[in-house]
């Protein structure tokens, strides 16, 4: 950014930018955003920029956030502890309210009014909004509270504010629909029969949200903003990045631990958001200020892209 | 509720509905809910019901709401003192930080799936979304923080919502378009000269936020829901409700003390909206069950009209 | 409709119809009125009223009819007398005119009329308007001058008004596509070779108009009001009302005798629709007041439902 | 018709038609039809021919009737007897209805099916379908039954119709919003108070309906088809015709007694027709075939046209 | 021409070519108009003509030309001689350079003028324009320069002028999309890898891009128009025209020599057209005056008809 | 260009051009194209792919171009001498030929070509395309021959094309309605008296006729690409740029000399725009690379803009 580049300079880069442009656009993207790539506040301004510069280029962009060291920071506050079972946070009526109030009503409006600013044009909804996310509490051996995972996606919402021209930024928060309600059912007073804990809100993850929203929208390419460069062949040697993996390799890749612990959740989410129908999915480094840019606009490629 | 009411007579009271209806079909109607009516599951759940059979007849509905308790409640959990000056909360940025998060986050939200488990379809938004609600920091003798004055309404996304037969449930939280904007500026890259300031929340009023979204729908109607009967000529008595009060006579009614205190600003906000072409503005006791319902669908006026 | 009902209870009531009303907005319903739930004003009053209200509240609503007493009456009053061949009115040419008037100029415009007096919008059609239903002279071992039976129902015209929330009521009127066109012709000039008989009006049953409508539009249920409660397992006995019949069963009870006689037709339309796409039929009570709205809105089903 | 003309002649001929077409291309013009020119079989099927063909090459045409033979034949049927009060059809209940039934179930349904055969497309509809002549009982010196006039024309169905290719036929019979309705009011449920004699049908002129309606359309032309050649100089001198009249003349030509008896309504209907907005008027004689072809697509202009 | 009709006879010839009209009305039909039809004035003013009546009475009519007569004249001028390969011209860069300037700036933009004085609509394009007709060098034995073979129409452009109502006038210049370029390939950079001789124009066979293009467009008819009466069972008669042959006659007609010479290419465009899902292909004498409307409005089949 | 730039400066390059695209999204801007920046392939490809951008970031950017040295070209080629009279082409009907046949035939599809390798997609039209440019002739003390003044602009086809996301490339060729047309005449069949010379092709001004449809567009630029740096002050040192004049300047300007020769058509079609509602004109340098690119996505004006 400390360059010097004059407008000619300016004007022939714009132009080199121009195929990729037309790749992508009226084309699905969805980011997914969270983590480190949104702690400091220069970062966060970078990422806001490239995602008003995409929906500005035509490209039908989708902005996924969760929160979670925003979440651990106002349950501090109110001193209550957490607790989690299985790395998933347990989730008791009164987490979930602070889980919700700063999903929905800091972070994601946060990012919508930085959208805003930056000349966009965003609306900043959850899975709760349409019922757009509809889940059902997570079963099994262990008790999570008020965990879900999400049964199916209402994509008519995302769609239409997206078809005003409008980026559609989605807390990982979901609507359930109710233990007993069979899947397709929305949950509501307009399928009759709502079972008795439905119309409430459960915690979803971010990631896996996203996964599914871009399955839903079959969108050409998801890209998951993370702290680490991508996968790496050497852990501890950030030059060993693999750039693209084929999805049939990622099983080998998990045996010979190459892809291992935080990055066995992230490469499931691409698995899952390939196998709905996405183009591509990509694991880019959140810390590289402007990635999305660079990673869509010029012809390098960054991070990890599974295809 | 306890009536026994056969299903030929089920069949009679909902045709007799129907001129009502009828009346009502297509219009905008604008209601403020909030406080009392607010705090009671039953009647938040009665007020819920009304609002989703007013869409489900056609009618364009949109809920605005505030939540002062809320916001007291959550301050006090995480030990912040409240601060008021001439009845206004001064704001410091903890303090907005904490309003936009329990109104955008938990009010608004939890609304949004009240409505949906009703069976009824609603997007949960605030003035930053869209920067719908364009205000600016108050300006006076006195330093109130975060607090601001709307200064425009932009209703295209509220109207993109309503014409999706989506009900728009929007939180008084407005977008700063920054102290030296002029008027029209949208305090965005857009207008390329951005505030500093601008981009950020403010701390609105929701009653007159209620009054200025009317007037730019142009709406049949803006009811507030309030905790008393209406204006009462004695205030004591609470048999002496006036039903019907011109907008000429609101003067003449604030001298004579009938018109005082926590009802002037009601009023006010009430004038407001008439001035800008709103048909009709209600204030009624949001604690009688379905009080809306049988203001809009019976003979019977609840509460007081002002035209 | 002698109770007398509070407002708090009325709102009740309303509030309580949501789900239904939410169960069948936007969906299709055919209603089949005539005979006796036609004679009494006030039960003619009630049955429009239902059916303004039904579309009120999103049904789209198709109301068809026949008229055997208005044209039993008008061919008295000209002198001309009726004869009829296995059930079937034989229809000379005076006799189709007769028909013709009556159900396309008086009972079909004056349901329309009193639609529109109730505050709904209705247009009056026939088989002819577009059209709509294409007909051929039955052909048989006897001769019933000018009967029909319909060769295909023309939905584009009736889905135009429906869409525009105009309420169509068609009278059992067919447009003759001539004794030698071929199935799928539109017996008009616009298919080149239009039979010698073309295009003049057929005589059709009013029932089976109807079970064809709805089968053509994929209707959600289509409503036959008649003049009984429903099937009786024992005629002789109202009270032993059979409330849901499988498709399935019709055979086994015709043979047992309990549909027997006049409901037999009723039922074989019923079955008519069922298998042309309807989701369900009913054969309900035209001479109880608001039958169509306790049926749709309330939990009593009245009736026989065959699905 | 007997010419015998080659297929190059015939491809001539519908060449030299262009401009004509051209020039009315997507104008509404409506057409008044009745009297002699309905009574012949073989005319009739050249007006509808004429129509259809106008339709066809994009003219918005919109036809309206009367039908004082097809009534009076009816009534001597059933032994009514008519009685005339300064020109106008007293017209009891009894009357009205066979009114209604002969010209909105008999003539308005015989013209669509005759339109239809020829291959056009048209729906037959009178002023009660969406109440869309609304009118009042004539008030005066005498009691003239149920005859009206006509306040307003609704025009969103007529476009409706009209903007689905559809030709509207519409008989003259109105939609009685009744005596206290003021202006403006459709008498319906909609407007809440509606009086007591509203919603039923009253009988109109249907000359002045037709003028009504082309007014409200602000159609290009209204072409009144008489059983005269036009308006002519010298009564007894069928080549004295006068071709073109200016508005301004008419009073005069009154005075002179040129333009008497039965053609001043006519012209009173065109002047009606031309200060309401109507681009031309024209009265044409129905009695030779396919004027309105002649009119319309030839160099001849045939009958008076008043500008 | 000659022929005195009168204004009766001009009425009766249009209403006899309503059945023409309908069977047509909203289908496409694509004319190949070229050659001898195009010198005399008198002739291309007919053939004008024909094509804004088509469009007039509602056929979707794209005209497809070619120019060789043109083309030469041009070449002579410049002194350029003209080189022919197994019947192709072939097309160096000053060649191609000629040719595009007289098809598309001259001949096309003429025959759209025409259409616009003769009272329609036309929009002059090539296969440049929207990249429409995507082209390949012919590869072979031998080299003919810049001569293409279509690989793929793209109908999007074309409809949507045909959707306004708008004539398309398409010359046969062709897009270049590049030796190298897969199938389906648009050889632009929206693509990203543009093959090197990508973006420039080719010359291809007018007669087989008119096939193409109505394939694309699955159109009801392809009529080429040529300066000879047909199909000839014995070249030397004219009067032994066949009038219809179905498509699997073509081989035989072949072999048998009935099929020869000029009019091989001809056939053979039909089959194309005929196999890509067009209805009928006719081969008739643009010789003719107003062919075309002889063809389409009159019950005189000219020329040839392959189906 | 031969900057060496990271794919980070890229990112950020482009980041800070988004508050110049987010200025004219949505925006029209009009484009004269021709002269020197024509000559050279490279320049060429500049200007293109500048346009290409500008589209693709959602402006409404329309092309107008002439090509003087072009038709020079093949005049002499066809040994055609030129004659100027008053600095205006004399155009005979030979000379007019090939002003179509070149700026129609090549400069124009050549352009369209070299948008739709760019990845635009653009649409190659004149002022014959639906009439697009409708001209008289110039009269005065002179004969110029085929040179004309255009009286109107018909924008409707150019917003058709506009609204299809495609860019609109158009020729100074204009469809001459005949000298003795009406203002607002169409010179066509459709408004019947189609003067004796109207239909043929008029040579008009590009600077005049890119003025006039920018005006008839209400854009909100219009950018005439020159090849001289804009206005100076002292014409012999190009650092003496007038960056900005206001209109009522001009005048002055011209006095002082200042504004001279081929300089003050320019100004006065700048004038003209403005008057006609454009918001602002712009002389620039084609032969500066990427000249559009950075007048409109940096803070760098180039050239004179006049407001």
């Amino acid at each position: 950014m400390k360059e010097t580049i004059t407008n000619a300079g300016r004007a022939s880069v714009m132009i080199q930018a121009l195929p990729y442009i037309h790749r992508f656009r009226g084309k699905t993207v969805v980011v997914k955003y969270g983590g480190n790539a949104m702690i400091s506040d220069e970062l966060k301004n970078a990422v806001i920029e490239d995602i008003v510069f995409m929906a500005c280029v035509g490209i039908r962009t989708v902005l996924v956030h969760g929160g979670g060291p925003e979440i651990e920071a106002v349950l501090k506050k109110i001193g209550k502890e957490s607790r989690f079972i299985n790395g998933l946070r347990y989730t008791d009526a009164e987490t979930m309210e602070v889980v919700q109030m700063v999903l929905c009503g800091k972070v994601n409006k946060d990012i919508t009014a930085m959208i805003q600013k930056a000349g966009g044009s965003a609306m900043g909804l959850c899975g709760l909004d349409g019922a757009m996310l509809r889940a059902r509490r997570i079963k099994g051996d262990q008790d999570y509270g008020l965990v879900g995972e999400i049964i199916e996606v209402n994509t008519s919402s995302i769609n239409a504010v997206l078809d005003n021209g409008i980026i559609p930024v989605i807390s990982s928060v979901a609507y359930n629909i109710g233990t007993d309600a069979p899947a397709g059912s929305a949950g509501t007073a307009g399928s009759m029969d709502v079972p008795a804990d439905a119309g409430g809100a459960l915690n979803v993850n971010a990631d896996l949200a996203a996964a599914q929203i871009a399955a839903a929208l079959k969108a050409e390419k998801i890209i998951l903003m993370t702290d680490v460069r991508g996968v790496l062949k050497n852990i501890n040697d950030p030059d060993s990045l693999i750039s693209v993996i084929r999805r049939g390799e990622l099983d080998s890749l998990k045996k010979e631990g190459i892809v291992s612990k935080g990055m066995i959740p992230k490469t499931d989410c691409c698995s899952l958001a390939l196998e709905g129908g996405v183009g591509k999915a990509h694991i880019i480094d959140g810390r590289l200020p402007h990635a999305l840019m660079i990673e869509l606009f010029t012809d390098e490629g960054i991070g990890t892209m599974i295809e």
